[in-house]
């Protein structure tokens, strides 16, 4: 059995190339980057080890606040897979497997390599296509053309070229997204205040469930998914409400419905530009899209007449969600 | 001994009449709301009680997300204030102190009254003025004509109106205040991460400094004033480079500075759009400041060609960052 890994700053994630077994761990390295071991055990334990042939590795987390250097972040992570999985191969931004001692004479060439796992199996499949991975936390958008990933190899560069969004449809919050909402015709600058994420925005237009993630240990603070659902609907309004300084009932189920909308509105537009001008610069009409996000990248493609695909018709839901995890160990499984 | 008390959800801040005692003690309510009865109990015990003649008491801390409705905030934090100091008096909304038994009566007519409580005092002293408060979290920008607060009463009114710029010059992420950075000519998009807040821009471009804001109990997460003053500069700078998901050594000191005058720019445009706004409606051509971001609000004005009076030269630098607890007792004194 091959396993993937996938180390993000909030959540870890775990596939095998088989799809057999999947799993998507809260783990914010930011408040106690120690979580790490204790996640990489608790996947260790639910496969049997000695069932694993062998592991690869990607991440995000180094950028966590908790390292000063990203280099240092790489490090910290590799340290922790390599001690409970043992001998791990690391995928660099050139997409090739390195040993964990290649990690140290480089370490930023292991930095934010997520992304490249997808997109390189990706390009196996579908040679001249946008890939597009919309998460909890941010957006990935890669040109491949003639099997070959174009995109820049370094996140700066990414922001810059709009191949990275850093916005998603969970963590996000609100304010980040919208420094106005329009209430009734009129113009309403909103709070800077962490009082709502696009979990909240998503559980109230029904756009998101808790089935449609497919994720084990849901945390109550990134996803407002843990209880009762008709009460967490409502928890989520009062949420959003606050955006606005607001009460829910100061501004009522529908003003919170409104500016749930504008939310989706901004993220779709956001999307539209980035694939815009990929797809004007590659000449590229086809996308194709995983992660939890993809009704966004759906509504975006159709917006500028691409053709769209979402892979979790392919796939499945729960493997989409884990898509860069599954694409490392299908990688290292060829 | 007269006392006024001003419980923030980030902060609770209390100050006498005659000045002698001021203090700010960071206290999140949001993380732990009850934190809020040792913080009074805390000031209660640097106050020799038998001297406190009367307390009144404003707040703004009912907004924070664990409460539901602002009102059960109110309510929280009436009953949290008169069980330290007994028979305290509440500012309502239309700026009279009330019993504690009233406020059960009309909870939300004392919802955000923290602005009022100093604009009343500014009033009686500056008939005709727009008077700003930025702090470490939100701008408060009041038009006063012929001594009457001209402002709305509720959040949202006044967030409409543009009297109330939800950002200050310490909490704020800075993903909030810039959705794109230009460095060298080149346009970049930010991270919606909490990466980095207005504490470390101004920080590191040194237009506040720890001795600034006389505060007690600073909290690294808010204020990275805690320990060597170089060292915090170089935590501060890691921290703003990772808005554009870059280490300090990716971008360099002048890039970074480069972010810093961008997020200061765009925090003075804001400002400078509520004044021009509220200065043409009311015929009003004099600013008069408090909070520890008065150089906001200067640079604002002289924008404008308004007459600008920073009250830090009136009443010192460490009154002026504690305004509206100190204009409370002020108006309970008289």
């Amino acid at each position: 059995m091959i396993i993937g890994i996938d180390v993000g700053g909030a959540n870890t994630k775990a596939a095998t190339s088989d799809g057999s077994f999947l799993t998507s761990i809260h783990a914010p390295l930011w408040r106690n980057k120690a979580i790490l071991y204790d996640v990489l055990y608790e996947i260790e334990k639910e496969i049997d080890e000695t069932e694993i042939a062998s592991a690869g590795a990607v991440m995000t987390g180094e950028i966590c606040g908790c390292f000063e250097t990203k280099g240092e972040g790489v490090s910290y992570i590799k340290k922790a897979v390599c001690r409970v999985f043992g001998d791990v191969k690391f995928l660099d931004n050139q997409c090739i497997f390195r040993n964990s001692s290649d990690v140290d004479r480089d370490l930023l060439s292991f930095a934010s390599t997520n992304w490249l796992a997808s997109a390189r199996f990706i390009a196996d499949e579908y040679k001249d296509v946008i890939f597009v991975d919309i998460g909890s936390t941010t957006t990935d958008v890669i040109p491949i053309t003639n099997g070959r990933i174009k995109a820049g190899r370094s996140d700066l560069e990414r922001l810059k070229s709009g191949e990275l969004i850093y916005s998603g449809v969970s963590r996000t919050s609100v304010s980040c997204l919208l420094d106005r909402i329009y209430m009734k015709g009129e113009e309403c600058k909103t709070s800077s205040e962490h009082f709502a994420t696009t979990a909240d925005v998503y559980l109230i237009i029904g756009r998101i469930k808790k089935e449609d993630i497919g994720c084990e240990s849901l945390n109550r603070y990134c996803y407002p998914f843990t209880g009762e659902e008709e009460k967490n609907r409502i928890s989520a309004m009062r949420r959003l409400a606050r955006v606005l300084c607001s009460d829910l009932e100061e501004i009522g189920e529908e003003g919170v419905v409104h500016i749930a909308e504008q939310v989706e509105e901004a993220q779709v537009n956001e999307l539209i530009t980035s694939l815009e001008r990929i797809s004007e610069k590659y000449g590229l009409k086809n996308v194709v899209s995983v992660g939890i996000g993809d009704f966004i990248a759906e509504e975006s493609s159709q917006a500028l007449n691409l053709n769209f695909l979402s892979l979790s018709s392919v796939y499945g839901k729960r493997l989409s969600a884990v898509f860069p995890a599954y694409a490392v160990a299908k990688l290292l499984d060829d």
